[in-house]
């Protein structure tokens, strides 16, 4: 297994398989990888095959934290991770640094203030760097309404790998469902030759969505976090009973359940259309399901088709 | 020379191109090719050898015109291009229609209200498109300033089309130099895997930078267009005479200078660090001119390095 620190050195790889007519799977992370994460290694291992390259990259890209965020205290453990790529046969892990990605030369700016500048109001104050990716309509609610400039950070930060790793096919996790329906926009707007897979969100046996964040769960906070899930279970309840429901109604019901909890706020819960996200009034077979939920200061989110 | 029209056919066509180890050269237009176009066509060719092939897009991008602007009457004529690209020995012209690049899917929408749709405030409402690549720094000025929705128009197609054609190398016009400054800030920012060759401006006899615009320009415009080419001259001029010149000064002259065209009006003169494109105060050599002026309706550009 490779591992690659430069954008160069990850281009010249790609473009290398590219002219052996290798096909590249390629998974971003941000790092602290767990069984969902390994499960989209192995969906990207099986569209590719096996005479195919697996790309993962490990990086906890700055630009889509804002500064209240949890940026710098985001669970990191790259020798891990590597362990876990090898594992899984990956072929070769991008981990570059913040300079590498954000400047074109990283000249003239101390590694500490130029961590300072990575996060910051948009526009992102960044001396050597001034092009982004923007997703204008299906980032506005949700998370995008929760965190200004979150999804434009990942928009730049993925179309910056998909010119760096240059894959056929890249596997994005279902979890973040909104994000992955932004991507597959950006890829069919801007005519990226790549094709997006959305592969199912894993979840511990008690429910909870399977992520890096839930490292931060401590004490009671993880049985408290499973709330997401029964919110889920319970609005699935709910559409077996009746073909449809008032999403009014149902939000209520959610809120209540939610502040049963001692340490948990509830940031938003949302049905709507899965394709355009737009809100739906009565929920029925298909509606999708998003919510947000605070538990303790770690910002959890979970979804589902109904 | 292949005339291909659709997205799926030009990606096809590169993606074999790239398997077989061939390096694509690439030239976008918006058509109505003169002699300025042909030569970087000839850049193109002489960048990827003649085992290369050369792409010639003719697409006259409708979101980077403002409403306002010159879109519906802007000059045409394929058959005349593909016969220019013919002679110079282009391998594929990619000539694809709106719909085809504005819309995934281009359903549901009529062709004479998707061409209404196309143009338009920020954001530009298509139904079925909203992801952009903006660059928010060197594209506030100039030509920025005076058409405020121009560039995101033109790094987004840009993006598109180095999407679609997957050059190798890509060559534009110094006669648009903010356009090529800010190109070039894109591919480095964004990590696309292509080289960007900026080509020289080419001019009539009488100085005149060659335009498709220049096709508006009947009667006595086409000699009162060639100020802009005066007034680079007299800023060349007057740096032979002293090393060092204010700017503020220079501008009054050469505005005055524009004034005694009885249909010309001065859009804006700017000198500026090429680089950076920040304004200087002190013209010296190797700073950077550039400007706009209205020749009747005819809005010409044109810059050189002092």
């Amino acid at each position: 297994m490779q591992i690659v620190k430069f954008v160069s050195a990850m281009q010249r790889l790609a473009k290398k398989w590219q002219r052996a007519g290798i096909k590249i799977g390629f998974v971003p992370t941000m790092g602290f990888l767990h069984e969902g994460h390994l499960s989209l290694v192995k969906r990207a291992r099986q569209a590719v095959g096996k005479n195919g390259k697996i790309v993962v990259s490990v990086y906890v890209n700055p630009t889509q934290f804002a500064p209240t965020e949890d940026l710098s205290k985001y669970p990191r453990d790259l020798k891990r991770d590597l362990r876990l790529c090898r594992a899984e046969n990956v072929d070769a892990v991008f981990t570059p640094r913040d300079e590498e990605m954000y400047s074109a030369s990283g000249a003239g700016v101390s590694p500490v203030r130029f961590k300072r500048k990575l996060t910051g109001e948009t526009p992102v104050p960044l001396k050597n760097f001034s092009a982004y990716v923007v997703e204008e309509k299906l980032s506005r609610t949700m998370e995008g309404a929760s965190r200004p400039t979150h999804f434009r950070g990942v928009t730049t930060v993925v179309a910056k790998l998909f010119n760096i790793v240059l894959p056929d096919v890249a596997v994005f996790g279902q979890k973040d469902f909104q994000q992955a329906t932004i991507i597959k926009r950006m890829v069919a707007d801007l005519n990226f030759p790549v094709k997006i897979i959305v592969a199912p969100t894993l979840r511990e046996q008690d429910g909870l969505a399977m992520s890096s964040r839930n490292k931060y769960l401590t004490g009671d906070l993880h049985r408290q976090a499973t709330v997401l899930w029964c919110a889920i279970q319970i609005a699935q309840a709910t559409l077996k009973k009746s073909k449809t429901f008032p999403a009014a109604k149902l939000k209520v019901a959610i809120t209540k359940l939610v502040e049963c909890e001692p340490d948990a706020k509830l940031d938003y819960v949302e049905f709507f259309e899965p394709e355009t996200l737009s809100p739906v009034s009565k929920i029925a077979r298909g509606t999708q399901m998003a919510l947000a939920v605070l538990i303790g200061k770690t910002r959890l989110i979970d979804n589902a088709r109904l």
